[in-house]
């Protein structure tokens, strides 16, 4: 993209120093991880004047939730398979190629969140809507039989996704994606072969 | 227990020293949370020289590995309730007692691992201690055929534990002791019911 496309696109400036400041975060990031990251450096990086980036993202909690964000698409939604267990595999990579990616922001955030209490509420928000969304592929697993009617959408979401957030991030131990895989499998069979009356 | 009790016990004066000090940190962390925890209101309330602090447990993380530590009874073993069912509901309550008491020295201790390397070496190595002690309640259920004998130890236990970590540290919600229950059960029941040849 050319400066003179960027300029005239819908936004203009504000959103050309959006964008170049998230890319120079990005940059900062993978060169020196969250605990190097500073606005100083991101200013030098992208050019953009240091009390322009403090004035907009205050922190370095701030450019990173607004990173995350920006990265994230409005439009998202579950991939259709066709089924459960193809579903959540496919969730579940998704995750595991953002925990492990280098950088990777998702860890980055999450290290901010236990430092800043807006980092903590972006995150909160963004992972909300991001399970609310993924939801929908629990309604279409219902609607074809793979799921009993009043399944709990969310405790099946965390059965799939939770260990490997357990394991990377907090464990801190390495997990393939094959192992990833196996717990999207679990999931879908532990909710799916189960009648809804055995679990409180 | 009294002082003189205390003083007399072996380990003696440092002994005493390590158990004022830790009661202190556990009583500022109630007051203030791991934010306004420092060294100079843990020295102030336990009586023992701020100098004396830094020189045996140098940061506050120091401090709360420590208290994690201590708490961490050496002779722990998972409950035996005589069910895989059972002991997995055991030791999700424990968990969930862990993160939801108020002081919760866990959840701490798991803000300390994302601001020093230390923190979170020792929580990992606190944490594999646990998981490891934690898979004999997988071999007893391979005793008594509850089990595949070749079924992952870890990933089982993971599937139980996970998502009470997930949804009280990461994503930041209430979760009910009948909901990590739930979450027991569904392990239970996920790696009881599959051969091991259908999971990779």
């Amino acid at each position: 993209m050319t400066d003179r496309v960027r300029a005239s696109r819908p936004g203009g400036r504000t959103a050309r120093v959006r964008s170049d400041v998230l890319a120079a975060v990005e940059t900062e990031l993978a060169e020196h991880e969250y605990d190097g990251l500073t606005i100083d450096a991101v200013a030098v990086r992208s050019g953009v004047h240091r009390t322009t980036i403090y004035r907009r993202w205050k922190t370095v909690a701030g450019l990173l939730v607004d990173l995350l964000e920006a990265g994230a698409d409005d439009a998202w939604e579950p991939a259709d398979t066709g089924s459960l267990e193809g579903d959540l595999i496919a969730v579940n990579r998704e995750i595991h190629a953002a925990l492990t990616a280098r950088p990777s922001v998702t860890q980055a955030v999450i290290a901010a969140s236990f430092r800043t209490t807006e980092a903590a509420e972006a995150l909160t928000r963004f992972w909300d809507d991001r399970y609310k969304r993924t939801a929908l592929l629990v309604s279409r697993a219902v609607e074809r039989g793979e799921l009993p009617a009043d399944v709990d959408a969310h405790q099946l979401l965390l059965t799939a996704t939770a260990p490997i957030y357990h394991q990377l991030v907090l464990l801190r131990h390495p997990m393939t994606r094959a192992q990833a895989d196996h717990h999207a499998r679990v999931a879908a069979k532990a909710f799916a072969t189960s009648r809804a009356a055995d679990l409180p």
